[in-house]
């Protein structure tokens, strides 16, 4: 354990599944024991797309339950800071004073947000705030000067725009941030189970961190496998097959994997089989995550306690650097500089009197 | 004097002149009889163009001027409030909130933004922040809810955006926002005294309202008049002749410009004569606004004093704006939720050990 520090996290989209785990859980609670861990739930990034009433109403149900399964998959409290981003005021100030160190054109080159547009049918109208997305960001990596950023591919660029905020403050207002490294988690994504490219709540095509060793039976049952394969003696494909990706990411027993491949391959195993062995290596994996999840959620308010205490120790963190922040553009010194001036004449006055 | 507020500023440039007399300062004068009036010295507007450590370190000397102008002028610190945009860190978290209420291509639309882009040498790299130039106004004047906005014809597209703002926040989050009317200046803008069509600092055509009554007439005795009246006895044209449209704006005796200007036009009257009445009646002008001024200077501290303590009455208010935003949008009630049964969690706690 080092003192550097990471900062990653999720809008509040509430149950996290299999895909989260792969694509970044996994990675966090490995990295918690290498860094000061700090997990943002992004409720201001979530009103760059959604900011009806109704969603917000659901920041903190949906918060509550993100990090209850994050706590469930293996972060530990003593590690990782939870913070609610909407809860810290301060962010949005960094947010304003950062916008004028990145230009249109530099985040119009950005291809993710124009697909974050897209999926909210918002191509031809984007939100102002939806292209600073990556300013808020640079926000909230720098407001704990995190050195380094965990992320998918998706959001390199994303990261990018962060390291050249951070350089353009430093370079004109003195050292002040660490440029933050990105670490690449190896694997980005999860095939859904019904074969498509991502596993993704809005699909109804992932096995929930929260879902019952039934549940999990049942899903696995119905997961689309190789569909050429339509008797069990036929032989099947085993590469890009949801099942056997599966397999690969949960399975701890690669002797039974490997066996399972290969009669697959010869057309000597059934999909019920490989189905079976699947669910099981699910719910071996889900057991201990169900033990801690029983656990927390037998001290109700614990999950809240969490969060609120971690965004209150945030929020002194990020009350310093904004502080830092101040002094170094100058600003801090234009009011101090006028206030100054009028208590010493008041003073005066005061003296005279 | 209703309850009703006006809200209007400018940026922190420094030593005020006759062009913001009659574009800005007349207008002011006039409405803080009808308006609980504030008046905004937006450095943060400034750092949309001009970040550099350099700028920023001229705020407080630049604020104190332009305040110290604006009260000589007339307004009066028992009926305007001045304020410090960049010490009221609220704005900064308004302004992240408002974000995402209006689109890039609305704001792509203003035309201003543009020539705002290409006087700062950035037509090609507009940042982020100068796109949302008028999101920050809006920040600015919903902020203490100002019922009304004087502006000069360049700002009309902006305030637009602040009414569309807060209609679209009342929309989504219940009533919260007066819709700010506009008061359009009639006159907005004044020749500059080598005949350009605007009087600027930046070139060096201004008469300052605190230049000396020597400097007055040195520089109208140096104005560019009509330029094919190389003799006194040529008939010369009044119309959009810089001597001419100074003495209609300023001369308090308008029986002497009928006069001048028959005899101009007539070929009657030297350029000295039009001279000398100018600079004398600019002075008689000015001399008013030199009494305050010196009455203004001889205590020192109390201009900084009236900016310090206006900023901190701003703020308050601010404060309770945000609180009802928040509370609004339901991002207060988010915290608070977790807040609420973290704290229940604890007192059960308690009780039972």
């Amino acid at each position: 354990m080092t003192d550097q520090r990471m900062l990653t996290g999720d809008r509040p989209t509430g149950k996290l599944h299999l895909g989260h785990y792969v694509g970044s859980i996994a990675n966090r609670i490995r990295l918690q024991h290498q860094y000061e861990t700090w997990l943002i739930i992004a409720d201001l990034h979530m009103l760059t797309t959604k900011n009806a009433r109704a969603d917000i109403d659901e920041i903190s149900a949906n918060a509550r339950q993100m990090v209850l399964d994050s706590l469930a998959a293996g972060i530990e409290p003593e590690r990782a800071t939870f913070y609610l981003q909407s809860a810290i005021p301060e962010i949005g100030e960094l947010n304003t004073l950062f916008q004028n160190l990145i230009t249109v054109p530099r985040l119009e080159r950005i291809p993710s947000l124009k697909d974050m547009a897209r999926d909210a049918d918002k191509e031809t109208e984007m939100p102002y705030g939806l292209l600073g997305y990556p300013v808020l960001q640079a926000a909230d990596i720098l407001c704990v000067k995190a050195h380094t950023v965990p992320v998918g591919k998706d959001n390199h660029a994303h990261v990018e725009v962060t390291r050249e905020i951070a350089r353009r403050f430093n370079h004109l207002y003195g050292e002040t941030f660490p440029i933050p490294e990105l670490i690449t988690s190896e694997v980005s994504s999860l095939v859904g189970t019904d074969g498509q490219a991502k596993a993704s709540k809005s699909l109804d095509n992932v096995i929930y961190l929260s879902d019952s060793a039934e549940e999990v039976r049942r899903k696995v049952s119905a997961m689309y496998t190789d569909p050429n394969r339509v008797r069990a003696d036929i032989p099947g494909t085993v590469e890009g097959n949801p099942v056997f990706v599966y397999h690969d990411s949960f399975n701890d027993n690669p002797a039974e994997v490997a066996d399972l491949k290969e009669r697959y391959r010869a057309g000597t195993v059934g999909d019920v089989e490989v189905k079976d062995t699947l669910a099981a290596a699910i719910n071996r994996f889900l057991d201990p995550v169900r033990e801690r999840r029983a656990a927390f959620e037998a001290q109700p308010g614990l999950v809240d306690q969490i969060i609120v205490e971690g965004t209150e120790r945030t929020r002194r963190e990020v009350q310093q650097v904004v502080f830092e922040v101040r002094k170094a553009m100058g600003l801090a010194g234009a009011f101090n500089q006028l206030r100054r001036k009028a208590e010493r004449a008041q003073k005066k006055a005061a003296s005279q009197s």
